[in-house]
């Protein structure tokens, strides 16, 4: 060729080249500078479905409640090595696992000298003795490690008097005794579990003068009236006759020397004769066959109808025994109770799954726990396209952490727990729970160290100490890192008792979760026959209609049952607490039979509560799907406007039970109406651009604040100082309420005490105040919901 | 050309071409998908420090200060339309602007019946009376809206009695009259400003049985000790004999009626009668020229030394007249004080500047105020590198949010602000800070409105209302947004007097703004000769050896004197407060000398304070930049290690003067040295982290996590349970402080309460309760400055 030609040809190879480049550069978008963002990876999801085994959490169960684990026991510290070992195995551990260990405040009865119940004669002697312990009926009940049954936290002391029947110990049973002229002071009062709080039995009586108190459970409140050996456990679900219920009579949560400080050894401690929210006087639980004893052979008057149980008898009211039954009619009742407060070490452990840090985790560098900042490590992402077969690009080109697109959120947490300490074996109460996390996290960690799956947010999986104690070993880890848990924390999940029973699906949790657990219930298959969801089957046990969705399932209000509490009501992080329950329609059990007793084994749980551990596969997937959605979606799944519902349904009660009252008083609910109205309309139009944005391609910076503007908004509901008398509880809508009226605690609580006083009292100022704090917390709640940069 | 040729040549130019796509595709990096990301814009920053005008600020202060301007006054409603009319100037303008409203408990003197302070003679009849008002020496003092000199709150009432002098009515002061044998009962007590708060001399006076108070200004604490006519204002800037400070004499901050509640019409308020914090007797500030016909006639013994002013006489403490003075000496001073409390309705002016939400911000599209997520507005910015020249490429492929690494946050808030009310004129108090106000927001709102720039982060221009009575607007505007403000904000910068004297700088602030502040002064010349920064002028005047840094200006801790206190102790945020001041080697006055009085005008600051006005314009440069540097820069320019040497400082403090003393009551600082060592270890580590990401090409996402660590760990200090007594003060390192030891103020507090009483006192535990919560704080602080993903 000529080498003009030569030189032709290459200028135009050249400018082909050339213009190739440019089109290459500027005409096609740079694919794996802009993968589309993945959001919920569905197939990782449908594999820890999958995954998560109803075999594996049986073994789990069977090991953890081999062996009775109260706070703080041996056993209890060996649980804490085996979670610190499943957490931190390699093939299946989480990034990382530790014990933290707090000094708290326990109460055990003495072991040299037991609690005793005895009925002593009119001569002084000894004429019948309560049983100790509870009947030995599957060789399970008889070990050393079998606490004696006792009211944690209630006083020793040896009181003797004559015994009154006082009902479930309400102010208004007491009353009632009262009013039938009955001298109080002095006695014993027997009294049946539920109705009130275990502790506000003892200090309702003690206002009587009422010596000391005996608590039972009655075979009409557990046992749906049966109460012989051949119907209750091993025969049935059913409480045998010598069960008792042991239990925590403090009134507050958290450990009782450390109140907002975290119970490390340093921290001050209230001296104990300041601490308050113990039993004034000595308190002992008995089983029904004891109760039977005591309550047959009663004196007195008739006992009203709602009073009476199924202990075979008609319940009189005493004081004193009858002549003609087995006791000396002026035979008392001695309860010599010998609690004892000591100072004792429990553990909390933590496993965290670190969020991604960056767009080329995960992968077999990226697995193990390293610095955050650790540039160096760049793998590439099994979901990036890859880039076309020929020619090869320079590798590094194939990632850029400078111009990707990162939904990377390893500082927000989804925090997932259940307490490890049991009263006895536990299996129910909490292993059932603790099963689930342990099968939850092996799964979860398989993916991890497998090198498939690394959330995008980090999840934190607890195992808390103490809690039958009173929700001790959250508590503490709430005081500990109060400003890090509340500033980063996404939502808090509780399994405690997994399973009570077969039938449903029980969710407790604040409005912004409902969506969240609908769309993961929805997915799944319910255990047993037909081919219902989850979220099918449970419509049909709990439900509810709503303005906005129609019937949907309804969630319960979270109280302070479990460890949810301190999370929900002291720091306002949304929560939820998940479990599988009953048909009512089959049983009134106040719970599940053998709670807090000796009977609650695996036995009990695989014969029981559920053969095959169907109900347990389907918590732990209804749980798995919840933490990934809550920690892999790029929009967090809460939905705020829900609470909307019941904002409108809080202000609809008000207004329809205390609106006429109020008026009389010259208060106004207008503000209060205003200001859910703009709560609407501003989570209306916060969910309106949600949806808009998610039809786009979004940016993760626009992401994450629409994100905080939803994980922040229950903090909004938070104030300190509202309620100062009621510790812990800051949040001002779901703080104790006393009245019957479903709306603003602060406010229902103000017009119960005001209602009796005069307009213009302290009583109703503080009605008032109580109306401004929760219209100043949704004027402030709707404030934050509005356009970031908005005035 | 055959077509094999012509095919081959196809072909090659068809793989050539393919070739170059590939190339261009993958082999060169695609800048317009990842510029560098513009981080504070120096261009910008010189821009605004050369557009800040002296004149323009002088002219500001002229039109702020022609009328006196007491908050909620007409001409105080005038002032907050001319702030909104500036703000929402097309061409200057903010992006949006507006007022809100709070109906506050403001307190006047009656118009009708003025407050008089008289002398009476034995036979009851006014002998003398003292002035009314301050003379007219300028022609400004005489106007129909110059309030009458009075102190706020102080309640009504006729008092009289003997009058005694009692220093500077500090506890100590009444004492040493007690001590002298003077009876107090009755006694009308005659005190200066200084040493104590206003309201403080009433309250310890009220104690001792005094029926009303007297304040005046020393000439020795004002003047320099001179007080003649020809050598004050406005022959000189000293204050003239008859001038008389105002004040407030409200011992809290914030509206009287709401604590803790926004003034919203619908707020509950407490009754009048439960109100606490008020003076408690009948007050009345005076001019120096009455205080010396009343002191210098005083009978008794001489007082103290330390007690003598600049009079001209020899001071006495009374009680009552001598005999050979100018009045008969059983006369008696009659105050009598006719103020009342008043509902009024009081403003904030909020302006703002949105921060860029999307990457093409900003230009003539975006110029307006419209939804966050209006995705239709993309617009080239300028600082993004331009494509090459040709071929043209695609539009919509130089820009695209989804690829851009973005640091945009629009709903971080840098929030800057003063008080708009004056006593009368307030020329200096607060007009100063406000002609600054004004000027920032004119620069900065031109740039805008031209689309030259818009910040990265948010800008909030506040002009606070009713700061005189106490902070008033402040404190309610951030308890209606409480929590958006807590989530959300950067820092709060405030300049309320801008100007107290020519010499240098002077900043209070917490210490993670100690290096933005460095770093905008020394950027910036100092007004006056030579050619020093204003950073190497401050040296000069405030300076101490950091540990760290060597010799550095020394910033001032944050009170509660302006409307910054309600941002740092009750919200904890990060603050400052930024004046121009004294050479105190010239001047002992304990503030300007006209402060509060009617001869606080333009011409006195013209004149006298800053001819020129190039101190206003040093600190506008100065809040300027920092403002700047605090909206725009990626990483949040507030260093979080320099709190290091604060605690060091407080720990050394509390262990020389209070370890021994803790010691023998069993209290070891053993736990806060180890709380101590954790913040400094974690806070260097973060710092560190820092480092090396800004040499590398940042992470958005990284970088927000980061910041968020920066902007929060201030709120990590509050505790609003640590000082329950100490209304909104909920920082446990800057709440009040009584001791002389500078140290944590809660240890501080309780050990001075503890001192006299025996180990195992309430006492005593309270100091270990208060040592607890500051151990709790600094754990707390030190784990959210660790790795986010860490345990």
């Amino acid at each position: 060729m000529q080498w003009t030609k030569v030189l032709g040809l290459g200028l135009g190879a050249a400018a082909l080249l050339g213009l190739g480049i440019i089109l290459g550069h500027f005409a096609i978008p740079k694919k794996a500078n802009s993968p589309a963002p993945q959001d919920l990876d569905l197939e990782i999801l449908e594999t820890v479905m999958e995954q998560l085994d109803a075999h594996r959490i049986r073994e789990n169960l069977r090991e953890l409640s081999r062996e009775p684990h109260l706070a703080s026991s041996p056993r209890d510290e060996d649980l804490v090595q085996l979670l610190l070992q499943r957490w931190k195995d390699p093939e299946s551990g989480l990034d990382s696992a530790e014990a933290s260990t707090y000094e708290v405040l326990l109460s055990f009865p003495s072991q040299e000298q037991p609690n005793v119940v005895d009925i002593v004669g009119p001569t002084g002697g000894i004429i019948h003795s309560c049983h100790r312990t509870e009947e030995n009926v599957t060789g399970e009940q008889g070990g050393p490690d079998v606490v004696q049954p006792y009211a944690a936290y209630a006083p020793s002391g040896t009181p003797q008097g004559l015994l009154v029947y006082a009902n479930r110990g309400a102010e208004e049973d007491f009353k009632e005794l009262q009013t039938q002229g009955i001298k109080l002071e002095g006695t014993i009062a027997l009294t049946r579990y539920g109705g009130v709080g275990r502790g506000a039995k003892a200090v309702n009586a003690a206002k009587h003068g009422i010596a000391g108190v005996l608590v039972y459970t009655d075979p009409a409140d557990i046992n749906d009236g049966l109460s012989s050996p051949d119907e209750t456990f091993p025969n049935s679900w059913y409480l045998p006759p010598s069960g008792v219920e042991r239990g925590s009579y403090y009134e507050y949560f958290g450990d009782p020397l450390t109140p907002y400080l975290p119970a490390v050894p340093s921290s001050f401690r209230v001296d104990l004769a300041n601490v308050s929210g113990f039993p004034p006087i000595p308190t002992q639980p008995i089983g029904f066959q004891d109760a039977r004893d005591l309550l047959c052979n009663l004196n007195g008057t008739l006992a009203p109808a709602t009073w009476q149980g199924a202990l075979g008898c008609h319940y009189r009211l005493g004081p004193g025994f009858r002549a003609d039954g087995d006791f000396p009619a002026d035979s008392q009742v001695n309860v010599s109770v010998y609690n004892r407060l000591e100072l004792r070490n429990s553990s909390n452990v933590l496993g965290i799954i670190r969020g991604a840090v960056e767009p080329g985790e995960p992968s077999s560098c990226c697995l193990h726990p390293r610095p955050l900042l650790c540039s160096g490590c760049r793998c590439p992402h099994p979901a990036l396209p890859l880039p076309p077969p020929s020619p090869a690009p320079p590798a590094h080109l194939s990632l850029s952490s400078g111009s990707l697109p990162l939904f990377l959120w390893p500082d927000r947490y989804v925090l997932y727990g259940n307490h490890r300490d049991s009263w006895v074996h536990g299996a129910v109460d909490p292993s059932s729970g603790t099963a689930i996390l342990l099968e939850l996290s092996r799964v979860l960690g398989t993916l991890l160290k497998k090198g498939t799956w690394r959330p995008r947010r980090s999840i934190v999986f607890a195992s808390w100490g103490a809690e039958e104690f009173g929700l001790i070993g959250s508590t503490e880890f709430t005081e500990e890192f109060f400003n890090k848990l509340q500033e980063r924390t996404v939502a808090y999940i509780n399994v405690d008792i997994s399973v009570f029973a077969n039938a449903t699906l029980r969710v407790q949790g604040t409005p912004p979760v409902q969506s969240v657990v609908f769309s993961a219930t929805k997915e799944i298959r319910s255990p047993g026959p037909g081919d219902l969801s989850i979220y099918d089957n449970w419509i049909r046990y709990f439900n509810r209609s709503s303005p906005v969705y129609g019937l949907v399932p309804s969630l319960g209000s979270l109280g302070a049952g479990s460890d949810y509490a301190p999370f929900i009501h002291f720091l306002g992080i949304s929560s939820m607490d998940i479990a599988y329950t009953y048909d009512r329609s089959k049983t009134s059990a106040r719970i599940y039979p053998t709670y807090h007793t000796a009977f609650d084994t695996f036995d009990y749980v695989d014969k029981f509560l559920d053969p095959g551990f169907s109900s347990h596969q389907a918590v732990a997937r209804t749980a798995g799907s919840v933490i990934l959605r809550l920690s892999d979606s790029f929009f967090l799944p809460l939905k705020v406007s829900d609470y909307s519902e019941t904002l409108r349904s809080f202000l609809q009660a008000a207004q329809q039970d205390l609106g006429a009252l109020l008026e009389q008083h010259s208060i106004s609910l207008g503000p209060l109406v205003t200001a859910v109205e703009k709560f609407e309309a501003e989570a209306a139009a916060l969910g309106q651009r949600i949806s808009t944005l998610q039809k786009g391609s979004p940016d993760p910076l626009q992401v994450r604040m629409l994100n905080d503007q939803l994980m922040l908004l229950e903090r909004t509901f938070l104030n300190p100082r509202a309620f100062p008398e009621e510790r812990y509880y800051s949040h001002v809508l779901w703080a104790p309420r006393t009245g019957s009226v479903v709306t603003f605690p602060g406010l229902s609580n103000a017009c119960s005490r005001a209602r009796d006083t005069a307009s213009g009292s302290e009583a109703w100022a503080e009605v008032q105040r109580q109306l401004s704090i929760v219209v100043t917390a949704l004027e402030g709640a709707a404030a934050t919901l509005r356009p970031v940069a908005d005035l």
